[in-house]
């Protein structure tokens, strides 16, 4: 299966919670700290408690890369344990000149073979590019996100009543050319993805921002719902996999994504 | 010496040229392939060339991410060799929520101990401020690149007559509060250097895209004297360090380094 088929055959199934392995040994269960292997140990953990519960997961590459090489191999072996047959996208947010840009899709692509990357948008078109050129593989654009810097410039006025991340979501459809594309939009801001769903009908959508960001799951699903758009998954990270510190952790962790699920069920058979 | 002090200690004696270490296999001299360590031998006999010359180093993460543990390994093994009173930067181009930020922030000034950063704005203060929480440390943020995929966002007029790359430099300003932050302006942008000069008079400048890319150096440096602002430093990468294949590389490879400096050196003489 390549990336595009993994997420169409979960989200089809309405299986629709991505589960953010953002793994930080401050906040994972403590008898696991004294494990050998304690962020390891964390993810297979966590993996095994949501995997026929999730739609994919996501590796945010800042909680790996703080460590350096020894970051970089914890990051291969949970990719190894990953199961092949669910996406796994590589969160990087890069983007950087054409030859540049080569390389970090090498990287996330090749070197790691990550199902699907994360991209910023603002160097254009030549700095997405490289990573469209696999056809096999899924890549969310920024469009809008879901934190309080998206102010700054992400929802700045074009002057023409436009926002800077319409123009965005505008450039992601011209180049969705092999259907590769998707971006993505914060589900902190429901009044915007109202407004914009039907922009983005052909764009595949990662929803960061729900839990300890303050999306609200439920209101997001009925938007989607109401555009008749499976096309969707929504990260949960923290509120998730930290969402009890006992040693039955996996217990809890999957009554949540179960809650979850039954949430989004709840919504597309109402 | 902190970042700030290595920056201005030697873009006072006119040294503006900064070194990007973007070691490609594919295209170092032929000879260092058959050697133990190709990349790490190139990178030593760069920087042994050029340490004298140098206004700083800029290593591109990009190149050595594409080889998981084995390139980040390289990459320490080279931040080792470089000597430590002059600035060296991680270009990386990051940018995310605050958290996350905040692990990508110890990633390159902890972990790697680089004197600076590149930044992508397209998230706002939140992504950018955890990486200004180092006061010792640099920041170039990114305002116009040079590629030509600015033209799709950063040369965008905000319907004010003013453009996304220029709401990019007066939000820098406003985050300048420890001194510590600066932009990247692509040197194949002439026009627009002319004309916003003025505008960043207090960041400090890195300008790629000279060499391979087609900036024209004197023309850059002619802009920066008329100003009388030294804050400045040019980045060139393939046209410097793969100047010559052969065998005497590091003989072409410091004339070519001396020869920019003559040129800085007789427009601010002239």
């Amino acid at each position: 299966m390549n990336a595009i088929e993994k997420f169409e055959e979960r989200t089809k199934k309405n299986f629709h919670i991505c589960v953010g392995l953002d793994s930080d040994i401050k906040k994972i269960p403590q008898h696991l700290t004294s494990s050998d292997d304690p962020i390891y140990n964390f993810n297979r953990a966590i993996i095994d408690a949501t995997y026929k519960h999730a739609a994919a997961y996501k590796i945010n590459l800042a909680f790996y890369e703080k460590d350096g090489t020894r970051g970089i191999e914890l990051l291969h072996r949970t990719l190894e344990y990953l199961p092949k047959d669910i996406l796994i996208i590589g969160d990087a947010k890069r983007g950087d000149i054409g030859n540049t840009s080569k390389m970090y899709a090498q990287a996330l692509f090749e070197h790691f073979n990550f199902d699907a990357s994360t991209l910023s948008p603002y160097m254009g078109y030549d700095s997405i590019t490289p990573f469209l050129e696999y056809k096999d593989k899924l890549n969310f654009i920024l469009a809008l996100t879901s934190n309080p810097g998206s102010n700054d410039f992400e929802k700045l006025d074009l002057g023409t009543g436009k926002k800077l991340y319409q123009k965005v979501i505008e450039k992601v459809s011209d180049w969705n050319e092999f259907n590769n594309c998707g971006i993505v939009f914060g589900a902190t801001n429901l009044e915007e993805l109202k407004n914009n769903i039907k922009s983005f009908a052909q764009l595949k959508v990662l929803l960061p921002g729900v839990g300890a960001q303050g999306g609200d799951l439920e209101s997001i699903v009925r938007i989607f719902k109401e555009e008749n758009n499976q096309n969707f998954i929504i990260n949960v990270s923290r509120s998730l996999i930290y969402a009890d510190d006992s040693v039955k952790f996996t217990n809890t962790v999957q009554k949540v994504i179960m809650q979850y699920n039954s949430i989004v069920n709840d919504v597309f058979n109402s």
